[in-house]
């Protein structure tokens, strides 16, 4: 039986994937309240927005101001979504410490959605690389393939094309890519499929995994990532996100969901999971009109979960109970 | 990396976990109709209801003939909860083939429950296999070690205390063990530990794996139990179901997202899931007032579905794609 890692990272992209799939506007004030919390409660990584035009994503279009708050707190790793150099330009000119560009394995989604094909994208990975490397930045370019395990619109993504673009986003100058499920179509054996033979082309720079609960699967699907050595786990609050291009679907991972989960497995996070839940009610009040998703938040933490927690790292009698 | 097992059984528990947890009695052409289409989309384990007095469960007081309906579907195994000795002679009276005895690891919970301590609940189960050889029946005695995870009203339920239970009940006669996350306390680590310690002591009695999705765990429980090589699973159609003692819980794994889950890993079930998915709807017809769970019935299979499954299978480019 694999070991689980010792520990893992969840990157917090409600503020990105969340914010930019429901209509409400969340106000700067509250964006910001947002990510200090999710910072208190232990959150390091978090994806505070998108350098798309305010026209397509008006929800979004505060995001340089809330990267200049964001980079005040010390240690938290801040990233925004880029969709092409221009974005990149800006999340440069912000000093980002990363920027997700996303790419779709699927040509029709690509189509659809960036109005590219996914050879157009990795030729503006490199000119994004060249930009970064220009500017002296060490701002990190990291690249989702998204649909990677399936598409609405086109059916079956085979692995050869998810693999190509991996491969080609790397020779791109990609510093680290990761695997999304854009459309919630992935299940344990794809995952562990896939990212099987993603590791073998990227190594450690295959970075993280994105899984929407579409199906109820995300968690299944992130214990199916552990399984093959995976430590870096997209999520949002309340599980709130989705795709324009997945209907049905019912939103990302949900953070305080997958926190509990690891922090039953014993794998650290550094999360304080009470501190989620206090926020994620705010966030509930915050957005009164939008349905928040998973389960914790409802039924609570068991009252065995410290105790849990406690067994599983470092209770030398864990293994005669 | 663990193989998967090539297959595994799905025992439906709706029309007894599910519907006793509810308040909407279902007129026994419903449960005679659910039983026939579950049937037909390929369940071939039912429990179809619990010997316990008429007066405190008048939801499933008509099983006895719920039971002689479902014995005519051939190849069905039919099974019947029975909290004691007086529901096991009525199981044996009917000639169920199975009947699922609960046995609380947690000392609380069983005198809350069964108004038994777990070893009067032993002590009867010796009384059940006399009766059951005495009376030259084959029905079989499974025994569920419910609270196996933890209890919401002793909190910790340790490890001993589970292990020591299944050898008594194993020593009393029991045919087959399974453990029960009866409050939805479980996580994938605790899952791991406990299976493989029952394992030892069971190896094949051990039999079945009973999750609830109180705090949205109940799938990546069950890929962990996959992992450790269980490969009988309990669930619910709609996902109904909970218990009188764990307050917030959301039922059983849902039948239809497990069977989703085992279907894109290749994993064997014989089920006919677009039959399941109909039967739920018209389940949720049937059951207008209570509030049915899971995702897949919202989302829709992806469309990639059955090719999945093929790749999965036999597919002998599989590997290269």
């Amino acid at each position: 039986m694999t070991p689980f890692p010792s520990h893992a990272v969840i990157r917090e992209v409600g503020l990105r994937d969340g914010l930019q799939s429901i209509q409400t506007i969340l106000p700067i004030g509250l964006k910001c309240e947002w990510i200090r919390r999710a910072y208190e409660a232990g959150q390091r990584e978090i994806e505070v927005g998108s350098f798309v035009p305010p026209r397509l994503l008006p929800q979004l279009a505060d995001t340089a101001d809330v990267v200049e708050f964001a980079k005040t707190l010390p240690g938290l790793v801040v990233s925004v979504l880029v969709p092409n150099l221009k974005g990149a330009q800006r999340a440069l000119e912000t000093g980002a410490h990363g920027m997700l560009v996303p790419l779709s394995a699927s040509h029709a989604h690509s189509l659809a959605n960036l109005r590219k094909t996914p050879d157009e994208v990795v030729a503006e990975i490199a000119s994004m690389r060249a930009a970064r490397d220009a500017a002296g930045s060490k701002t990190r370019i990291e690249v989702g393939i998204s649909t990677a395990f399936g598409c609405t619109i086109q059916g079956e993504v085979p692995h050869r094309d998810v693999l190509r673009c991996l491969q080609a986003v790397l020779d791109a100058g990609a510093d680290q890519v990761g695997l999304a499920d854009t459309v919630g179509y992935a299940g344990p054996r794809a995952v562990r499929e896939l990212f099987e033979k993603a590791k073998r082309i990227a190594g450690d720079r295959l970075a993280c995994a994105h899984f929407h609960d579409t199906r109820g699967l995300a968690l299944a699907n992130v214990h199916a990532a552990l399984d093959v050595g995976i430590e870096r786990f997209d999520a949002s609050l309340g599980g709130i996100g989705g795709c324009p291009h997945a209907p049905g679907a019912s939103g990302n991972a949900s953070t305080e969901d997958l926190a509990f989960m690891l922090g039953e497995m014993g794998i650290e996070t550094g999360l304080n999971i009470e501190g989620l839940l206090a926020l994620r009610a705010d966030l509930a009040r915050w957005l009164p009109k939008e349905t928040l998703h998973g389960n914790l938040a409802r039924a609570g933490l068991p009252k065995t979960f410290a105790v849990h927690s406690v067994h599983s790292s470092n209770d030398p009698t864990a293994e005669i109970r």
